[in-house]
């Protein structure tokens, strides 16, 4: 009997944690709608740092920076909104297996966001050289989760 | 002869300056975007804060800080866009107002900053009446922006 309420307790919990972690999106599309203006917004602070490493654009220390940090800030913000749940149906890039594997998922998203830190950091110092690999470093963090867990 | 050299240089420098400013964004329909994925995270952030004012949802300090930090991190960005060349045109809600009056817009939206990094400060402390003040000044600065530059 005690092992039964125990485990009708373990599972209210778990289905309560996951109502909390989930609360912000009331529906998938709203939570596809995040991860969308979120990658929206990374992709336009990317863009420029991108324009700069290719000698396209002049290096600027300051607008690097601040695009640096924006894209910090910002690489935090769609991990809650791509694993939940359902989000993986309708109008969205995501493959079905970041929810499947939301272990190896976050663990790319992890990733992503220690390089976007380091990256923000470099970016301080001002060293073009050291600031070049290390935007490689993000980019590669892009494309090895966008090859596992993007459709398009 | 020296004030035409001076008025050139003047105007040379301005449009350079201009170019800076809004280099981020090549088209109007992109800086659209980027403002309207912004105002649609810091919608999302903004809901769940408004929930717990209203007493429909338990407030829980370290999610409320969270949500009001994003808020005030996302507030500054959108200016800019907001204020790119044509960007009254085509999908949008802008009004034409604020870019014909660009100094009541940055006032808006200066006050609207300062709104939210209060309240992102005043969530740390936990007082929820303290709290729920704050909240209100943050929705009355939106608003007010809305009411003199958005049409719907």
């Amino acid at each position: 009997m005690k092992t039964i309420i125990k485990l009708i307790i373990f599972v209210s919990a778990t289905i309560f944690l996951i109502n909390i972690a989930y609360a912000q999106f009331s529906k998938p599309e709203e939570a596809i709608r995040y991860r969308k203006s979120v990658m929206f917004l990374i992709l336009q602070h990317f863009k420029p740092m991108g324009a700069v490493v290719q000698g396209k654009t002049t290096y600027e220390k300051g607008t690097f920076s601040e695009n640096a940090d924006h894209v910090k800030y910002l690489a935090a913000l769609p991990l809650e909104a791509s694993l939940a749940p359902g989000s993986d149906k309708g109008d969205t890039a995501l493959k079905a297996a970041a929810l499947d594997n939301t272990d190896k998922f976050k663990k790319e998203a992890g990733s992503f966001e220690a390089a976007t830190a380091s990256l923000a950091r470099t970016s301080r110092g001002g060293d073009i050289d050291a600031i070049k690999a290390q935007f490689g470093m993000v980019a590669k963090s892009c494309k090895s989760c966008h090859q596992q867990f993007r459709t398009k």
